[in-house]
């Protein structure tokens, strides 16, 4: 079951040609990614704050389908499309209404900035139940 | 062979994490696609005012392997990876000194913006040539 | 009677300092200043596109007080400073809740696009007596 | 005696009015800053780092005379304008040629970090000096 993050184009976030500059598509991906785990119990304010773990990128990707544009109301829906020890990866879906606009994903390390170097670390099972939940194809009962 | 785009980590690029956020990793892609087409003698603004041509996102990724730090000096080697009749695809590597920090690719449509709608052309001959003398695994004789 | 803005401060908007970038301010002045022509009625992808009006900054400012942090939550206050015949000025107050953040203004030009050159026009008078209804000082009845 | 800071109009930096979005005038002075301190011997991630000093904004302030477009050739001459016993102020005034496009400042305390909390402290002599030799109307001799 997709969670839902929801944003509306501005006008410095567009182009000389009207439309969107693609790498803002990434810096929603990333507020997708945060509003994701503040909806499921894990705002990663806290983790980083109480647990000292982040969650850095390892690859990104995004094919662009329809583009956006100022003013344009946006919703991303963010799905886990796989789950391992200790990466996963979050799929982001954009649409502007019933329109298709952009897929894409991100690939993140659980990562404990704890020690003198980052070092990536088991998802803990707490989070790895509600990842889990979210996984494409499930939905809630 | 890469066309070389120079740039300084700046420190508006870079997170409480201390490092580079990853979305401008994309805009560096951008920046250094636009560097490409004037070395190779087809500034994409003249391409604009005088041809009516642009290369909009078909799609993008990026795989980062070591992070980039606030004054970090960079270099992104860009290459032709595919030439298709009306799309290509151009690869990004990235450097800092001898590190490799993270690969990318931008895929675009050669595009006409003379009509109502923008619509995908075959790239002109005349660049096509060009393109093909960066073609990877090229070298210059 | 100002007009509130509502934003939420994301990770890539904050640097290695914890705090929120300034130029960022900026940016949320001019999503203010988009959002208040909405709110009075004239939203200004609508001036732009019907009427070929556009609001040009002519120059801005912002004193900081206190620091802006990740996943903050702010409102921008925004009100109208200063009503000329062709120029305009909006205050833009910044609060974390009851804490004051900062404070701003944006002054702009009512610019006609419809001829060859951008050309300042006077204000009209309907979104004059709109604008006047949120002058500093002046409130709701 | 100004210090030059040069740098590109790109693409992204630039709306669908086909002229810069206005908050980029602040990054660039950020930037200008940063050149500014590592032209007079005190890279700023040096002082961060060995003397865990930083320079966090008080006040910024930009007037713009001419707007600039994409792929425009740009030089930041910045200046000391002003300078305090724990604050000062660098000018900025932005050419592309001889034009004349716009004007600023940036106003900054020198801050210690490394207590509990950051302290606004007095800046060094030696550095204090390095700055008196670019106040504006200081020529080298």
């Amino acid at each position: 079951m997709a969670i839902d993050y929801r944003f509306k184009v501005r006008w410095g976030d567009t182009d000389p040609a009207m439309i969107v500059f693609f790498p803002n598509f990434y810096r929603w991906m990333d507020e997708a990614t945060h509003e994701f785990f503040e909806a499921i119990g894990y705002p990663t304010l806290e983790l980083m704050e109480t647990e000292q773990v982040g969650v850095p990128l390892l690859e990104s990707k995004c094919q662009f389908r329809t583009p956006l544009r100022f003013d344009d109301e946006v919703v991303v829906k963010t799905e886990v499309a796989d789950l391992q020890n200790r990466i996963f990866k979050l799929s982001h879906r954009f649409y502007r209404g019933e329109t298709f606009i952009a897929e894409g994903y991100t690939l993140r390390a659980w990562t404990s900035f704890a020690g003198e170097t980052p070092k990536a670390v088991p998802i803990p099972d707490s989070i790895r139940e509600k990842l889990a939940a979210h996984l494409e194809g499930v939905e809630s009962i």
